[in-house]
């Protein structure tokens, strides 16, 4: 008997509180009650976005949330700005690119991170580009990009910024009012600590009157319609009553635990995984690292970590994608995760790597880290 | 945040899909779908217990099933030997001596086993003595007592051997009928995986004729009555139905694991626990250490490490009972419990002791074990 665990950067870990509040009976969505339900997990999610902006709750992967912030902030023919450097930065220019948006791309190398002053130069005496698109968390390196730079950069243009935070929010900092970030979008399945089905835009002003000038034709992504229905603290369609149900447990656990400690918490957790991995010998792969996952690159020869981690021990990892599937693991450590998850993780690579002089020093190190922040 | 984890002896941790089960929606307790449950579940929990004797399912504590047993089995003014050698052994003693039942008491000192030499001695051209008590394994010391060797020698006499495996059944082994063992007690909240709330009693055709022939007045614990309705899958008195869904749940995942299988894994954990706890300086208290808990001697000056497990990790282990409160430290791995529950274990007992190179020989020692029981 080996109990699985999800050490995936999503889905990830529920807490048994959010799995008891899924099986709720189900609510109407017309009723008083699911709108008292979804004004509080909406006005939850503002005190994790940081905003006091609207906040949609679409029914669809944050894939889905994505291609509707694409939609509703561009129209066919506008330009866009992307930055890129790992599949969710691609996702946005091939959404952008599907609905007929002229794309720019600035790419980087997969595991770096954006440089403000690229963007800066690309965007002077330019007033065609109507967005800069950019990715919070790039999850498939465990990069995080500096958002609150480019952010500073694009406000004095005349372009809108819209970020997917679907891998960050919740683990790494973003204030989405405070850095004057157009849209946000979001999923459960991360740091939130829900499970899938749940994507979530959250939108400024500014980014409130492109979609209300907007002539693209949306139906089941069309947020005028979804901003009428929100002041009722309604959806246009029938939504996914219960995994709001659990969002909304998750997120009052998140709120009652403090956002900025969450935070921390996720920055501890990361600090003592790359210190620990660093002494395992297995560098991190990003230059850049995020809070809730620790991507490493995989030695020569020892190709079979990410399987012995679940075949041994229970640990669901994930592989690298695209050109490093099999060079890179990475070790989700976001939302439901703890210091005892990061020691069970640690251990179970020591001894998968018959490293134990390593593993006592990657031990010390992450204790080390633990005590630092306990003062 | 930090996450708990039961490592108590009991009660322990359940299984998700066991809490489910729990979710369900209660069945009436007189009508046929409870039936099926009713007999799902004693059927179970014969494979575990290794005995096609009846087998009561009490709406008690495993306290409760033990009184039961000496309500049923024992009449006021009999004569009883009683294999003491800690709290549960003590228990015996106080519930015959509650309902009237002179005891006589082969005292062992805490942590040691017995020896069945002297049950032998004791009993020897002794016809007054109606019955044995001992403990499988003594929770309050983590020592397993031979009751293959003493039921051998119980059998040869004219007395009837009854056996609290509370702590023991689903995790050392324990065959009540190919032992010849006459009637054995246990509960929910240990090995089997459920929440505490039941108690079982399993009775061979000796113990039944002993509890048919008594004349003690019982009416909770009456198995006359028990043994009468079960016949038809019913119990006397209302039972606590969702539990019962939750134990059959429980004891399907076991017996699909297989018995045999989940006594080897409790006594790969056990070994790798104790390896591990002797090289961080941690000596192992009883000299015949049960599969399902380790209970470690704590260091002069190290009290802290039951506090600091909890605190730090979330690992809710047990300390001493009695006059071995602030002595021993009680670490469970049974039931729901794999090797990577060990590791943690041993990573964080060796972060709190700043114990590194006998962390690293303590993990090294533990993969060792795992290895060899993964060939």
């Amino acid at each position: 008997m080996i109990k699985k665990q999800l050490y995936t950067p999503g889905p990830t870990e529920v807490p048994p509180e959010t799995l008891a509040a899924l099986a709720k009976p189900v609510l109407h969505h017309r009723k008083e009650e699911f709108k008292k339900l979804y004004f509080s997990a909406v006005s939850n999610l503002g005190s994790i976005f940081k905003s006091s902006g609207e906040i949609f709750i679409l029914t669809s992967s944050g894939t889905g949330a994505m291609e509707a912030a694409v939609n509703n902030f561009t129209s066919p023919g506008d330009k866009a700005l992307v930055v890129v450097s790992g599949k969710f930065g691609e996702r946005w220019e091939e959404l952008l690119e599907t609905f007929g948006v002229e794309t720019e791309v600035l790419n980087y190398e997969w595991g770096s991170s954006a440089a403000p002053e690229d963007i800066k130069n690309k965007l002077k005496g330019r007033d065609d580009i109507k967005a800069v698109f950019a990715t919070l968390v790039e999850t498939s390196t465990g990069t995080l990009h500096p958002i609150k730079e480019i952010a500073e950069i694009v406000e004095n243009t005349p372009a809108s910024f819209i970020v997917d935070a679907v891998s960050g929010l919740g683990c790494d900092v973003i204030k989405t009012d405070e850095w004057g970030i157009d849209a946000v979008v979001s999923g459960s399945q991360k740091a939130l600590m829900t499970p899938p089905g749940l994507g979530f835009v959250c939108v400024n002003e500014k980014a409130k009157n492109i979609y209300r000038d907007n002539d693209r034709k949306n139906y089941y992504w069309d947020f005028k319609k979804a901003s009428a229905r929100l002041e009722n603290s309604q959806t246009p369609y029938t939504p996914a009553v219960n995994l709001i149900a659990g969002l909304d447990q998750s997120l009052r656990m998140i709120n009652s635990e403090g956002i900025e400690n969450v935070w921390e918490r996720h920055k501890m957790l990361s600090e003592a995984a790359r210190a620990a991995m660093d002494k395992l010998g297995l560098e991190v792969f990003s230059e850049s690292p995020a809070r809730g996952l620790t991507a490493i690159k995989i030695p020569e020869g020892k190709s079979f970590i990410v399987k012995e981690l679940k075949e041994r021990f229970g640990i669901v990892a994930a592989g690298g994608q695209a050109h490093l599937k099999g060079k890179i693991a990475r070790l989700g450590h976001m939302g439901y995760a703890d210091k005892s998850d990061i020691l069970k993780l640690i251990a179970a690579a020591g001894l998968i790597l018959e490293d134990f002089s390593g593993l006592s020093a990657a031990l010390k190190a992450a204790n080390e880290i633990f005590k630092k922040y306990a003062e």
